[in-house]
């Protein structure tokens, strides 16, 4: 049987940038732009030239992309010619191969927001896209409330579609804005759209997440003959988000009924580099990923309950729904209270440390670590810690250098211009090889900015480490997580330090404690530490 | 037409205890037990007695709910009876009026994983079964990868249904294990085993969110016949999670078609408490809630786009699929780069600022949050430092008191007993009604605690504030939390600082700098502005 094609139409740079929180640079822009042509959606819809000077920028320095690049605007108003309205030709000025109007199908909003008659509605339709159409550009039509339209005047929402559709529009594209329809009713309505003459391949879904279902929605229109779907990465979006395409994409390729019906523009290939692009953007918003986000989540094929990791290490497919390599994600066998013996042994073994089954010590260090976690600290995310925690239990950790005490000032106070400006100073006192050795830093940085007390401590504990000096000089600090935690019955601050080579190792430590320097100062020396392991 | 009754089963204290970073103390559990018999569920999975002591310590201290309480356990092993398997006996021995046990429908799990012959699998279902009706429990067979096994080989797949339905089992549910099958299989497969003569009234359904689609499928089953739903609150659970109860039990009682066809032990009364419901777990697990969450969520019904805005501020239908306050949430209009000037008004106007529209003031307000967004300031999340910027950029915030300097030392070493401990001490200098206070705290709580710098800052900045001083008496830092961002070119840190007073209310303040001390400077001086403000 031969597949069908199915496209997809990403909308991560205009509707994604409606997250709360979420506002794109340019560049910005231009890299989630690439990266997306590179896995290999069909369409990248920039955002609405004029409506802000962000999306303006954009389209001026746009990457020459693969996929069409497509300009997002709304249909002329009421009272002037397409070729006269200034928004339409702010739009039209991108240049961009396709372009997608927003238009309304409900005839409340119609008469209320828009406050026209219905039949004007139509011809605003009909007019500004057939000017796409005359332009040469490749036209869709965005039909906003859709489905609330046909639960409330089925015959006037086919009709604007209908409009659109005999002015030449290739995409019309039924959205389901306030995100309130749920699976089965998209399917249903789909179906009725299709029966009353509009084709399904040159239909469209939007829909959103209000309900949880985005992603199931969007497969029931498909299910119904729909071939675009509109999305968005890590389901970025306003309010709850829009239809995740970092989870419908691995469903269309791996999935059944899917993978064997239809064909979308994203190779095997690319589909291995999906955790990374998702991981990247989150970089780019500095938003903390979504670690249970399905496929890609660094919980996704984390196997915690004691049974499911023994029969995972029999055999992955028995509690794997795909293989995590397919979408360049990775097993994980986490600790926790719930671990059972054979999880511990296996986040041994990857720390490169072998007990025998049975052997008391693994008893003892899970009880070290349930003790800890009580504490606040959580070794899940923390690999390194919990190889230093296990080789101290175990005695296999080695004794590199002592500290005996550290001392860090904050001072802020007007400089002789009048500016409050900052600075932070820290004194570290460690004994290596029998010898005591003093250390100073400050938290002024090359720029003359202030970087703060735990760079001024970091930066003192690092400086003279005698005969280990050498090992740890390619070592640097590239991400800083601070948690408040509940540390028995106080509130106590978690620290993790994620560290980085030369040989591009990357690393991450914990620290816990009520004082924030403290809980830092304790991950800055198993990061430290973690690094002459490896160095011997 | 009458409605149909359809029961909730909820598993978040045990499949929600399998979430990576999970891990419930017994007197967690029972808060928890509670919260969920207030919102009405049907059963209360507490956990699997014998496996781990925090569960068998729940089940001695249970509270008495109305919703049945429920015990997990899994099948008798073979080679002996149901009476001697002390793996079943330890769950019996929870006393709880219904039971749940897992047991094998997957023909190659049974043979590989067991390594049983089929039949002695069928005998070991049905006669544990039958050992759980006989002692006159509710007993529910959870047929553990259930599609898998169906779509291999259904006909053995439904013959283990029908050996645990034969022995009296109340509820048969299907469960997903791995999560990997899409909504339309999960009700084609239901509808095929009700086809095979097991009643729909029997059968409940237990899906995974590694396809973002666990509410649909779910969902799926029922439009199938199913009439259980498993779950959890806030979708908690293995992997990407467990069916979101959070999510279903709106759907289900707000929601076509689902509304007028069935009904479920939540009422009207208790849905108005879900938002703070989920909070609260999330308290309880230290985690941050997830701001996109489907109804419950900070962004559920947050209106970005200006357009939006606008049209919200007119008729709230517009936009929202339903009224938040039906679900205990709230509307917010956030600002951000794309807030056009409405959204602005009504955020000032929420903070009892009235600005006439077109006021240059307005212009001039949006371009100094956006340079300061640029910087890493975040103002959606911080309300309190907006009214206050928006006061200084309008002329409007009084000078309550002026800070001069500080200076916080962090020292750790060792005491007399020769154990490493850490203290904080703080000088704050301010000018108030012209007179200059210079106060000092240090870190040491009542019990002997250190509790760090920021605390130490925090009690000497509040120490002498003149004649304010009665009016910050009975404020308290609640909530202190710590993001890394990307102010401009360099990382700095974001300081949310949440603050409450003796009346109840709660406001949350904003600092940005590379030095986290600074940063938690800014956020208590904003916080102690916003007081006097009020108090004034």
């Amino acid at each position: 049987m031969t597949k069908e094609r199915l496209y997809l139409y990403d909308t991560t740079l205009r509707d994604g940038q409606q997250t709360q929180g979420v506002s794109f640079s340019t560049a910005e822009k231009c890299r989630i732009a690439e990266a997306l042509d590179r896995l290999g959606v069909d369409y990248i819809e920039g955002g609405w030239p004029g409506a802000n000077p962000t999306d303006s920028a954009f389209f001026d320095n746009a990457p020459k992309t693969r996929a069409t690049m497509t300009a997002f605007g709304m249909t002329k108003r009421s009272g002037r010619s397409a070729e006269n309205d200034e928004v339409l030709a702010a739009v039209m000025n991108a240049g961009t191969g396709a372009v997608c109007l927003v238009g309304k199908t409900h005839d409340f909003h119609v008469e209320t927001a828009l406050g026209i008659p219905l039949d004007e509605n139509l011809e605003n339709i009909a007019r500004s896209l057939a000017h796409i159409v005359a332009q040469g550009r490749e036209a869709l039509f965005d039909a906003e409330h859709f489905f609330d339209g046909y639960k409330a005047n089925p015959d006037y929402a086919i009709e604007c579609l209908r409009a659109a559709l005999e002015a030449g529009t290739r995409w019309i594209v039924l959205c389901d804005t306030n995100g309130g329809t749920l699976p089965v009713e998209v399917g249903e309505i789909t179906a009725a759209v299709i029966a009353a003459g509009i084709p399904g391949d040159c239909l469209g879904i939007h829909t959103h997440n209000d309900t949880e279902s985005a992603v199931a929605a969007s497969l029931a229109a498909v299910d119904a003959g729909a071939r675009q779907i509109q999305g968005t990465l890590n389901g970025l979006g306003e309010r709850c988000g829009n239809a995740n395409l970092t989870t419908l994409i691995p469903t269309l390729l791996l999935k059944e009924p899917y993978a064997s019906r239809y064909e979308i523009g994203v190779s095997r290939d690319a589909l291995r580099s999906l955790s990374a692009i998702s991981r990247q953007l989150d970089e780019i918003l500095n938003r903390v990923p979504m670690r249970q986000a399905a496929y890609v989540g660094a919980s996704a094929f984390a196997h915690k309950a004691g049974l499911h990791a023994s029969a995972i290490l029999k055999d992955p497919s028995t509690y794997e729904h795909i293989d995590p390599e397919t979408v360049g994600n990775a097993r994980v066998i986490p600790m926790s209270n719930q671990a059972g013996q054979s999880n511990l042994r296996r986040r041994l073994a990857e720390a490169g440390i072998t007990v025998a089954p049975g052997d008391p010590a693994l008893a003892r260090l899970l009880d070290t670590i349930k003790a800890r976690e009580e504490q606040g600290y959580s070794y899940d995310s923390a690999q390194a810690s919990f190889e230093i925690l296990a080789r101290k239990e175990l005695g296999q950790m080695p004794s590199f250098f002592e500290v005996k005490r550290y001392k860090v000032t904050i001072e802020r106070r007007k400089n002789k211009y009048d500016q409050m400006v900052s600075l932070s100073e820290a004194v570290v006192v460690v004994k290596v090889d029998g010898e005591k050795k003093l250390s100073v830093s400050e938290s002024m940085d090359a720029e003359g900015c202030d970087r703060g007390p735990v760079n001024a401590l970091a930066k003192a504990l690092a400086k003279d480490l005698g005969p280990y000096q050498d090992q740890i000089a390619d070592m640097r600090l590239v991400d800083f997580k601070v948690r408040i935690t509940q540390g028995g019955t106080e509130a106590a601050t978690r620290v993790i330090i994620d560290s980085e080579d030369a040989e591009g190792r990357r690393w991450s430590t914990l620290g816990v404690s009520p004082n924030i320097v403290d809980a830092s100062f304790e991950a800055l020396l198993d990061a430290i530490n973690w690094k002459l392991l490896r160095a011997e």
